[in-house]
């Protein structure tokens, strides 16, 4: 993302809780901030990706966090997946500091990272969305504004329910291909023509060699930890909660990415699901 | 499949259980047989299109059926999704009377038929399928070759759970998005981008209006009966038994058909699981 | 069971399809027959106790099958767990050959058939019940007569969901237990007298040691396998399907007794699911 | 519980946040607080029941909560069902204020409470507990120290997994007997003899009129709220999220437990969702 937004000619200053991290930013042309603070002073647009809300409140409210540099009518733009809820009070905070906040979840991974064609959900105002849309265009080519503060996690949370069933539904299926011996290469093929088509099996078929791109096919790395699909399984839970809405299968998909962690694949990518279940076998 | 079938040039003698059901076809140029033994008579290849293994073999065996008339060398090709193990014992039977035997269930759905673009997973002997080959390519654009009988089938039951798996997260997600107000036509446009996308986003959002060629635009029809998935489903399950494979979240889904076919769904496309998940609410 | 008939002073012929397991009934005065009809032979009643309905199918109409030899007015007792809707084709085929029948499905395990205090779920004639009630009474101590041929069977699968259902629950429970270092003895001792209180607390503790009469303290055997635990509840998903009923705990119950059968314990007692579920850490 | 108290002699001083219901206390000899704090001075047991870990926290450190007046040596027992992490939390407050603290979680429901003889879960100091043993005895006839602050918590939600399972199997059971047109008395009493005997069999039928006494057969009022059993579920699963152990099964019953509050049942007994799963029909 920070390479898409130095390429776009904006100029970046990075902070990263692991310094290390920020290095090669700063050799693509970042300057390196040493506290959220120093990155935020002078900037139109802070983009914020953090694991949970926990993190973000914290980068924004610590003694050396943005609200301690930020001037009035900079945009805070958090691209974490977090819950609705604290989004809203995310959003409050800045508002309360003068500061304008867009939340802006990802979809695409890592790949759509680095080729800047990740989908961005954005909850807030329209007005700040457009102020900050050139910017937000160099990290992603789809840009959808779908509500107010929320809207944007929860539509996100939404996706995350529908990726993590493909991803659940294609590891048994190549369980049951594996037991039966059919080249998982050809059901992959044939998937991709079929009604089984989806994002999983055009990238994440769960066995090592049919996609040579795909983190399968090497060591379940890069791609989507496992531990972060059970994160936002659990917050899309938490989100049915709130209306009583039963989603007894994204319940069970996040128990069986409890099972991948379990297993010691809580870092791996999802797909690390597919070796589990075929795993199980002694 | 018949007008395709006709258009390719190809004369056909069509039989049907509903007698109505063999008009449209008489209408575009086939002969309608009076029983399934007149529509085998000299036929090079006999295609079947039956709801379970049962109707298979009954066609097949009756008195007035399949084997009372085909000659040696007719080629069965059966369209129709079974276990794996009856299609193996369909082929043994077919072999036992001198008859060719394919499998050769369809993906595509009642639109993949009509248009001729229908995925053929097939088992069977790869010299049958070529002499079969001219009038399949008639049926489906896709053609694929797994292996032996059964492989066609497992391939078929693979792919409803993953098809099914689609279907009921997107009706739990969409029910979310209800809850929060968020517009479904926007949410559409977005997993068509996201690593939400599959087959279910693009053709079978579960909320009317969406998407207006759609079966939830057009009465929940028409569409794969949810019936149908319901019996895909415990067939996937019972393969799964054979080798003691868990597949946890195939067994939800297809209580989750239940729940639709409860509901008074069971002759609906499968997306009236959306509705019925949104209707819980009192 | 044959030790309490004879303890109880019935003549009786056993006939066991593994030899070997006749020995301990002949070593306590039963009369050993080299086939059903044997075994049936001048016999006022016929106890089967088969793992599923083929099985109680070709003892009855084999060859050397009971009906080959029993006279008029014998009754048939099935205690064997088979669908309700085979079990009616039992009676069906018995009723056609003048033979009474009774299914007579058994609760209590081996303990309950060791001490002679099985539940019997008994479908069929109550006045043929009469008849046979001394012989069943040395059998159980708690005869039910439920209704006509199926209704026991179908009291029978219920009792099973709910058996199973404990099982599970348990063993997820003390796998939590056990991650929280809590002494299962005591925690075994709480449940006892609190809402947790069922069969599975008072016997089959899924920890080595807390009970040292039950299967987990002894290689988890014997007791009631896994597999055939499996099996009632496919039957109890059958007979769902019947009504569409949806039965998801059920089916998701019969999906964990799959990853149990999977980690290699098809034959130990169900109770080995506690040790799969602390197992899966590594 | 306030009845046995001042039963056993005790004076007692109440509180509650809905005053009326206080006055029934009051009516039995109890003086009613205005405010925690006033109920807590002086006092040398402090017992709280509370729903979440919000209002515990809440009712110790308001500017009129029990902290405000509770001289050092008070034992304060938490009663509620709250998690393990959140109970040694208070445990730690009540430490640096120089209080003692158990936790104290029940099993029994309102029958047990009415008749005193509910199971209490202790966590805490096994000193703590023989200075409160006489009033707590006036609570539970069953008192079992598990361990330190979290283990009693830990040991209640277990409790409640196990029981809620019960639940929803028994529910799921009296569908099909229901189907079958089989007489749910009858069933319940067979099951009080064989494997499927438990609490809910034994006092939560889900048919109304098979046991007098118990919710369903009188307006499923009143007993344990389902929304109470769906947040202590919740509870279990964040517990199972610290070590990353997978409960299907628990995951599931919570779904079905938010089904019963979709339905209108969120104040019921949790035995509604029988009602739920038998209504589905149309």
């Amino acid at each position: 993302m920070a390479a898409n937004i130095l390429k776009a000619g904006f100029p970046l200053a990075v902070w990263n809780r692991t310094a290390a991290k920020s290095a090669e930013a700063a050799h693509l042309g970042a300057s390196v901030a040493a506290t959220p603070s120093e990155a935020a002073r002078d900037a139109d647009v802070v983009l914020l990706c953090l694991p949970a809300a926990e993190e973000v409140r914290d980068v924004l409210t610590r003694e050396d966090g943005i609200f301690a540099s930020a001037r009035r009518g900079t945009i805070v733009v958090d691209c974490s997946t977090i819950d609705p809820a604290s989004s809203r009070d995310v959003a409050a905070r800045c508002a309360a500091r003068g500061l304008d906040f867009l939340e802006a979840p990802l979809s695409g991974g890592t790949i759509g990272a680095k080729n800047g064609t990740l989908t961005l959900m954005i909850g807030g105002d329209a007005a700040v969305l457009e102020r900050a849309r050139p910017v937000l265009e160099a990290v992603g080519k789809n840009l959808f504004h779908v509500g107010g503060p929320g809207a944007g996690q929860t539509v996100k949370l939404c996706n995350q329910m529908i990726f993590a069933a493909q991803m659940v539904a294609v590891a048994e299926a190549f369980a049951l291909l594996d037991d039966a011996g059919i080249d998982p290469a050809l059901a992959t093929r044939i998937f991709s023509t079929s009604t089984a088509d989806c994002t999983v099996v055009r990238g994440r078929i769960p066995v090592p060699g049919v996609q040579p791109e795909a983190p399968p096919s090497n060591g379940w790395e890069p791609g989507f930890a496992t531990k972060w699909m059970a994160k936002d399984l659990k917050l899309a839970e938490e989100l049915a909660r709130d209306t009583n809405r039963p989603v007894v299968q994204t319940a069970v998909n996040h128990q069986l990415m409890r099972l991948a962690m379990l297993a010691g694949y809580a870092e791996k990518d999802l797909s690390a699901l597919g070796l589990v279940l075929r795993e199980q076998r002694r």
